[in-house]
């Protein structure tokens, strides 16, 4: 029987919830993962989040009073106060009060975040962040995702919106269209579908690049090839990262972070990345805002949510 | 005699300081100015803080215990937790504990921060802001200023330079020079001397343009000149609000604010600047973004800094 205290962390995507039992200092006890139940708008989902911890606190002989809350993520606009989802499209949730639900459930304190978020907490406390006071975190996948931390605290804004990096216009005309109506937004150009997109477009000109011959292309085989000098992919990374570098510094020169963390499928090209990106950045930022920001891979992967999830109980508690 | 109690609010300018006496709820009692000595790298500037606060007070009948506390705004980088500015240029200091200085002479507490960030939360208290929880101040003068209070706290950054809006890119490839040694930066296109330096350029080619006529040219003149339609000042102002309301809508794409307050000296052009400038941000900002943000102009003028000087005293002793 374990007396210690744990924490619950809970990272809801679009196809599976993952979880794990945490300990106040950070380390993953036990972690796994469920498959999302998105039926019925994912009516089925908080309840099968509950039975899961239940069934795996007893497997893990935890007493229910040693979990000391839960922590939990989710892809959508939200409440961080009361926990209240303003909309979680992947999920099939509008106005779903995914809080009060699961503490009413659980009778364990819950606490809400958006998920892009609470990947940057986790980051930003066991990862590359090294507890920085202001980070700023872009996540390089499909899409583009980001979170802030200014001051020591996660920046939600005024209705859960903040951190929304992969939006911010890149091109103010004629830009390819984004998911989310608008055009020409920093996802259309540096997510691993952007950076593919881009490619594709100079591809039409350049029937000899290498690059044709990989079908389905994707980011990976872009920065494959340039490291083997194909010259589209060079361009295509050359653009990427300088439009990704200058988006960066134009939010750093609002935000004066200490550490910028590139996380996302698209950030395991590491320095061939990184490095460009750099350069980049140092062309369109402030002398001192240069002088205060390095740039730092996630290292915490999947675990990145569920860390953040625990994390947050831990420091929503601690601030009561 | 007063048994009040009062802070003071000190706003340090290249030209001028700025100073007042302000009740507990934003009332100012007085205000006054004296000039800014600059001399031997501003070494007499915090001497004659503290003497002319005396005097006053003296003069007030208003005892040295009822001062709560001293706020103060300086141009530069400077950590706000210390009050130890890192530089301000234009006043000379390089590396100076003003605040420790003046509470030394003093002996009230003293508080520092950045002037732009201090006029924001002046304008958060007693202005436009309406005390939000997450506002971006944007000051267009002969440059660009910002502030930026999030999750109810100003944002200082990691060395004290969060919030510099007016230098980030608009313009990424061949922009004109900055003062900050960047070139393309926000405020060589939507400062008052950055309107005047577009309309110029597109009055080379446009000799027949009334505006011509004006010499030397200012902002005011080309807003007066695009109410009497004429055709190169709507194309600068179209111009200039496009880029402007782009850069805002990304900077609220990532803090979305609740409100956006648009101060300095060319925002007196009202809704000729502010009608296409909401068009231009609605625009390029997300739709839960747009829906969160209203736009004001500031209304405090010269008094912003130093009621938020007042204000920075209020919340730094209630949160001790």
């Amino acid at each position: 029987m374990h007396t210690d205290s744990f924490y619950i962390g809970v990272d809801i995507g679009g196809t599976t919830v993952k979880l794990a039992v945490v300990t106040p200092e950070g380390t993953i006890k036990d972690k796994w993962e469920i498959p999302t139940d998105l039926k019925n708008k994912g009516e089925r989902i908080v309840h099968d989040i509950k039975q899961t911890i239940f069934e795996k606190i007893d497997r893990l002989e935890i007493p229910k009073t040693s979990v000391i809350g839960v922590g939990v993520g989710a892809p959508g606009f939200l409440d961080s106060i009361s926990g209240f989802v303003y909309e979680a499209i992947n999920l099939g949730w509008i106005d779903y009060s995914l809080g009060s639900d699961l503490e009413e459930m659980t009778g364990w304190p819950v606490f809400v975040e958006n998920d892009a978020n609470l990947a940057a907490l986790g980051e930003n406390w066991k990862g590359s962040g090294e507890n920085s006071n202001d980070l700023l975190a872009v996540t390089l996948g499909t899409g583009v995702g980001g979170g802030v931390v200014a001051n020591g605290e996660l920046l939600n804004g005024a209705n859960g919106t903040a951190g929304e990096i992969g939006h911010i216009t890149v091109v103010p005309d004629g830009g390819a269209p984004c998911n989310c109506g608008k055009t020409g937004c920093l996802e259309t150009v540096a997510s691993a579908t952007g950076i593919v997109r881009v490619a594709k477009e100079k591809l039409v000109d350049n029937q000899a690049s290498s690059l044709n011959a990989s079908v389905p292309l994707t980011a990976k085989d872009i920065f494959d090839a340039a490291a083997e000098n194909d010259p589209v992919s060079e361009e295509v990374i050359t653009y990427v990262t300088n439009v990704l570098g200058m988006s960066i510094a134009n939010m750093a020169n609002v935000l004066n972070p200490s550490k910028i963390v590139i996380g996302g499928g698209v950030s395991k090209a590491g320095d061939s990345l990184l490095i460009p990106l750099r350069k980049a950045f140092d062309k369109y930022a402030l002398k001192r805002v240069r002088e205060a920001a390095t740039f730092e891979v996630a290292v915490l992967g999947n675990d990145a949510g569920v860390l953040g999830g625990a994390y947050m109980v831990k420091k929503r508690l601690e601030n009561k």
